[in-house]
């Protein structure tokens, strides 16, 4: 019976990044996995060990030349990631060996897997629903805590999960429509119209909720676009700075751990903030003064919030109101931010703080005063209505699907009020389940999965 | 007594490359390696599994937070690389989750590994000798079959085993001198002088050959310094590229591995060649004519091999003498080679095979007229003296602690020659068992091992 699971062609692929390492993982999957690996590989006959073991030997060629000593770790079939017979051969971290054994394994009967494979495999399979394949990708790529949760979350099935129970009570009505369509003559109501519109308005209120958070989704996994703003020495450079140094101290604490640092974004609170050049702003940060320069305000708008800096020891009350003006003109949240603290006296400030009490005063030079910058940019995006557990659409697969349905649940009320027959509201609601069906893999197409899949690395 | 072995601080490092990939995996090594990880890990119990043996669950942080699904391998000591327990984590390949999982580990107990200190406690712990723990750095680094195959030969203990003869025999002569030295009042001879020098003759044979294969074994190890010269227009570089051409098109034949491409490195029958920048000759190129043209020569003999590019189109004999007699010059091995012999009718040909039977003809930019051309500079770097298994010094430690054993032979034969009493005699053999006792690690200062695993990659 688990044979049939398993495809007759087993892949190969490198499933740990290349590059120097201590070691390097290569993965087999297929029917033929442990047989093709016993084939060169001398120590104990893999063939006959059992499942989730690890056995020690050496790789040998067809002249039984050594290419290397490996690990050899066993999965035997359903009880694997893909449900097929899975070898992994960890080997010394060199380019040169891994390549030399993934050539010696195809030439003993595997073949290079596509990028994904594995994973379609488990798919198809049934290890898990589409959406949960394809947060392993997210998964892989999560880089904040954030991002990270949410994959996490969609990996194990949440997302999935409220998407199911949605499909279920629509396939539920659906059923007695059909019904009634069958005994359409007799004139038979088995799904009063009432229940069924309470039924839609609910499934469109947890769809909206979902498509609502998908913005939400976007910042988590792609960064909040944020613009750091002010006039020419306001203190733009020293604060960006001040934010970047805290967080290189942070990812470089672990040898070896630290990841790609990208010079212009800032985790903070587990979200990243991209921060949009803004060297177009500076230019044009005089024209500010005359309010409504387009291209100023059209670059401001592209973000998701605005960090605006006024130099304390250069504060113009008139000209900071005319600043405001502009912000809030771009609709887009801003934080007023009063830097070079230590340069003022205390009365000023005072003043400030009565006009504008939402502002934020400080140094961005001194250490441990962008703390509290920090928690009010937190505060400024909102993110704490994301909850770990929380579902949140991140994928713009996901999100189109659940617009379609939603067209679809709107046509559902549609037809009731407008009374039209049994037949035509029983077709909306087949659309409804075949776009939420997309989203768990549960209504597939071979372009579909393809498009899905090959946007994994190779080895996953 | 197995537990005596093990350190009692456990290290944890990454093991695999950063960057994406499928998987990551981490490892542990120490007493409390499978504790550790079984506080945080939820599945079976890990401290009552079997070693060898592979087991999925999360890791979960101090708040009950999952971090990822993973899947633990539990190596028990002292059956292991280090011959301490190891775990080894094989987890989703995101920097985000690997630097989170190794964090929750520090806090419960481990800590950062430092470069190469798995490999380290795996030489302290006895499981190989220090030229084989150097091997494992080699094997890694090797990109090129003959590197490979050195290395592994060394990490195998074949470069060990014939240290370790020489000195067995040194140990066994230098013992009967010492017991001569016991009955030094008596003037007994339990060690006939003739019979040392002979021995020490023969010490020295092979040592001298382990001396002078380093030569190769650098080759091997780091490319052959090769120049690719000839007046402008000559060819050089669509020569150059019509031999990485065909290397680029091996390299990306399995996707997914291809290596790190050298712009300026070829690997043919397993060795690489690296070319020198040969812009200065270039630019000097008319210089050649001058003869003795000290930048060219100077250029030129950093080499171990030059391939001298001939315009066929525009030959001039006595230029041509001239040029060889320049290269004949700089005592490098060179290659003559006429290039574009399809702009020339064959009675030239014939003229110039008739004065140099050695030179060979060929169309640069023909695809596959650079195939003879890749026997010939096999043929002369001459490594076909190297075959798989044989001992090759590449290391330059065990290089310099060679020419350190040779004098202190040397001496040997000195003393015996000057007829010096036995225990200045035996005072230089202990020399030279110490020089070789450093190379396989029976000798080894703090300094020695902390320089030598320094240059070890973290997690190794």
């Amino acid at each position: 019976m688990q044979n049939l699971l398993q495809n007759d062609d087993t892949i190969i692929a490198l499933a740990t990044p290349q590059g120097v390492g201590a070691i390097g993982v290569i993965r087999l999957s297929g029917k033929e996995a442990i047989n093709i690996t016993n084939k060169v590989f001398k120590g104990k006959d893999l063939t006959k060990q059992e499942s989730h073991t690890i056995h020690f030997g050496t790789i040998r060629d067809e002249d039984n030349r050594i290419l290397d000593e490996v690990l050899v770790s066993l999965f035997i079939a359903p009880k694997s990631f893909t449900k097929e017979n899975v070898v992994e051969i960890s080997c010394h971290g060199s380019n040169f060996i891994i390549k030399q054994i993934i050539q010696l394994l195809i030439r003993k009967g595997a073949r290079p897997a596509k990028p994904g494979e594995f994973t379609k495999r488990a798919f198809m399979n049934g290890q898990f629903d589409l959406a949960q394949a394809e947060a392993v990708a997210d998964l892989i790529n999560a880089d904040t805590e954030a991002a990270h949760n949410a994959a996490l979350n969609q990996m194990r099935g949440g997302f999935s999960g409220e998407i199911k129970k949605l499909r279920e009570e629509l396939i539920h009505f659906a059923s007695m429509i059909e019904l009634e369509l069958d005994f359409g003559e007799e004139d038979v109501e088995f799904a009063s119209r009432d229940d069924l519109k309470d039924l839609v308005n609910r499934l469109l209120t947890v769809v909206n909720a979902l498509i609502q958070s998908f913005d939400l989704g976007n910042v988590i996994k792609n960064g909040v676009p944020t613009v750091i703003a002010g006039k020419p020495n306001a203190g733009k450079s020293t604060l960006l700075n001040a934010l970047l140094k805290e967080e290189k101290a942070i990812v470089s604490d672990i040898a070896g751990t630290t990841r790609d640092f990208i010079e212009d974004e800032i985790v903070i609170g587990g979200v990243a903030f991209r921060f949009i050049d803004t060297a177009g702003l500076r230019e044009t940060t005089d024209a500010i003064e005359k309010i409504g320069v387009e291209r100023t305000q059209a670059k401001m708008k592209t973000a998701s919030m605005i960090i605006y800096l006024f130099d304390l020891s250069q504060v113009d009350i008139v000209e900071m109101n005319k600043e405001i003006n502009v912000l809030e003109n771009t609709g887009v949240p801003f934080l007023k931010v009063g830097n070079k603290l230590d340069k003022v006296d205390e009365a000023l400030v005072e003043k400030l703080q009565h006009q504008h009490p939402d502002m934020l005063f400080l140094t961005a030079k001194e250490p441990g005063h962008v703390e509290e910058l920090k928690n009010r940019i937190l505060e400024l995006v909102n993110l704490n209505k994301f909850k770990r557990g929380d579902t949140v659409v991140t994928n713009i697969r996901h999100y189109d699907s659940l617009l379609q349905t939603k067209n679809a649940l709107m046509n559902v009320i549609e037809g009731i009020d407008n009374q039209v027959t049994n037949d035509f509201v029983a077709m909306d609601i087949r659309q409804a389940l075949h776009y939420l069906g997309e989203i768990t893999g549960e209504i597939t197409t071979d372009d579909l999965l393809a498009n899905i899949f090959s946007k994994f690395c190779i080895g996953k």
